[in-house]
């Protein structure tokens, strides 16, 4: 095949070599670090932890195996119910596997922001197979939210 | 000037194509409807409004004008605190003008985007001058948040 030495600028070509570009972005190059809690520990503690982490997200998990999601909304929901926060583990509250929505160190950055926006979720832990004590199961390795992606876009915007 | 009639197509070109389309975009075309409360409403009412409506923060006005916003996180704080939800108006706990980043319906998303990144909030009120009964304010006609920065961002990405 000839090589292109050159061809005429379009809109369509100038947007899908940016669209390119986005695809080449993977999780592993935006993620945060991951706020992590236990299942036994309280909703107030993990309350607390939300704060002092300043997240809208805590994830869960048991034996190092990911096994939910608590989310500033499901906090609010509880507290307003007048439930003894210092009683009720969050392993009680939180979303359960396999009903959250993850995201691996190896998708892109889109694959991420599309699934953010189909299940309408403030954030995806981006997780890695492993097996612990012959257990098969899921470890947490970072987070990705709506603010990682807002970043990249302003970046994005930003420096051109 | 001599018309362009094609040149010769770069990474740079594309991206800065690709910007000033963002750039054209602005926060009027992608704005969501603003969800709104007088300051004398409960924190209560406003906790269950907040649910209803599916939102992270909610705009208070007094007599039309915008005086303060008030998110999840600011309930949470409240909720957990031990006060009367039912008789604490979100007056009390709202951060209050001018303490509040807003943004107008003319400037672009990249704006937007920008000082939701910069002042690290969830979403800002889009505001317009106005003049009620000889006194001037700001009235909310939309909101702005990281879910419509990410939408656009999935829009660009999947449309090319």
């Amino acid at each position: 095949a000839r090589p292109k030495v050159g061809y005429f600028y379009s809109g369509r070509e100038a947007m899908s070599f940016f669209t390119n570009q986005i695809n080449s972005m993977k999780v592993s190059d935006i993620k945060s670090l991951p706020i992590v809690v236990d299942e036994q520990t309280t909703l107030y503690d993990a309350i607390v932890t939300l704060f002092l982490e300043d997240v809208g997200s805590i994830y869960v998990t048991s034996e190092g195996f990911l096994t939910g999601v608590v989310s500033r909304k499901d906090f609010l929901k509880n507290s307003i119910g007048g439930v003894d926060l210092n009683k009720i583990p969050v392993g009680v509250i939180m979303t359960r596997m396999p009903n959250i929505v993850t995201i691996t160190p190896e998708d892109s950055i889109i694959d991420a922001a599309v699934k953010i926006m189909e299940h309408q979720v403030d954030s995806l832990p981006v997780i890695e197979e492993t097996v612990i004590n012959n257990k098969h199961g899921y470890k947490v390795i970072g987070k990705i939210s709506k603010t990682n992606i807002v970043r990249v876009f302003v970046d994005l915007c930003k420096n051109n």
